[in-house]
């Protein structure tokens, strides 16, 4: 397998899961670090996608992972997100990196699956790898690491 | 047991139990990943109630749980509670998933009781079954299959 | 030892010991459950006080407190603190409960000591009782509850 | 050797490498107990100097670090880090504390070179001390002990 894409969901992945809420909605999305400078390695060897089954944090998002880290955002359903995979790329030549509820279902259907640590336990049961570091904490990165170990060292 | 009501405090079980202050009072809830989706599978079985001690975060909260998931949310006090659900369902019907410091004497009343793994540790001793998550951390979304497996499995 | 008073620190005692900033400065504190709850099974016992050391962030520590909780609070520097202590009370009848990097010089001297378990190393090993739980989760109502059962009991 | 310079990073060091996001950005660093106070008890021994490669959020760096806490803080690359050290200071009498994905460079060429517990793993392999506890959460006080008990004690 030569993977070509890699997708990764938001909220859990980039994030650590939590959300802060204030009286007028959620508010805020906790980010971490390193994550973006990781992604840059692997842009030679694949393009990157991110995908949110978010409509309310949507903006929050969008600020982080389009204006700021130069990466495509997609809103797109738990349910909904295998056939989307599937109409936009080959299922075989894509890295999906989730950590939700649904998310095993898309994880098992890839080429290549990824999980953080404080996943869904059935996310972590399907996932190829799962990272030692937590989402929002590194988990992307390590990620970025592996995949280059694994599939692109020269 | 057939249960028909899952009653859930908010602080510390939807959220992770901390409250951000700024110096005009209480201004953030921290919530996490998958509770929502979990808590709509349960949905075809039980009743779901919400209920709360915290008349600061009242505004916080009620956006969350009443205008954003869509549940009913009673403001209760620890002490009342026992009493509120004996008035408004049958204890042995309902199911309260709960972790602070008052919260034990509504479990051990009930027909079956929840703690996630960061509760008060009263509320953990008297709980039929302890979360492996934390709350604001997936512990609901746990709950939630752990009921689907023991009582609504076909 | 019958203790008449608790003084308590806030940052890292009441608070998980982290402070948010924005482009302005402090901007808000994380506090968490069930400890306000569980000081007020002691007072019939003992007066309870509340210290820090935070100037900047003292407008948010007061609301909480003094606003919100309904206890004194003072600003002493981690120095004075055994001063300011030896000054408005007798030691041998003061419990201290604090975390940081000063405070094993008051804990030292006073009557009774309690550390989160999260504190300053040095704080923790001078600490009659240090807390299973951290501060900000938790740590206040454990204390609580240990000097009920260790001087209130009747 | 004898130490004159401390330079620290300050996402994932003095904060726990985590950041808040509205819709409009970068909005919260969180920073945390008695690194600040630590920091007072080098200050006789070396000269402490903070660097960032967070463009985005340099503003809430710099409120903390130049204008609360008092010291100078560059925007230096990763990259160039090693250089902007050799540029400004003799390699071998510079301490350098970090955390990040590309800082393991920096830390193998100065003279003494300290990472937080939570650092990506390359820093931690080449770091010459580990702290026990996480940036943001008295990583960068326990650093300061560590220091005065090697190079400075009396």
């Amino acid at each position: 397998m030569k993977p070509k894409i890699f997708v990764l969901d938001v909220d859990g992945v980039l994030t650590n899961g939590q959300f802060l809420y204030d009286q007028n909605g959620k508010s805020h999305k906790i980010f971490g670090a390193d994550d973006s400078d990781a992604l840059k390695l692997l842009e030679p060897f694949v393009k990157i996608f991110f995908v949110t089954a978010d409509k309310r944090g949507f903006p929050i998002s969008k600020k982080r992972v389009v204006d700021d880290m130069g990466y495509p955002l997609e809103l797109v359903s738990s349910h909904d997100r295998i056939n989307w995979i599937e109409k936009n790329f080959k299922l075989s030549e894509t890295i999906y990196m989730g950590d939700g509820f649904f998310d095993n279902i898309t994880m098992s259907r890839v080429g290549y699956s990824i999980a953080p640590s404080n996943s869904d336990p059935k996310a972590k049961d399907v996932a190829n790898y799962v990272t030692f570091r937590q989402g929002g904490d590194r988990a992307v990165a390590e990620a970025c690491m592996h995949l280059l170990e694994v599939f692109f060292k020269e």
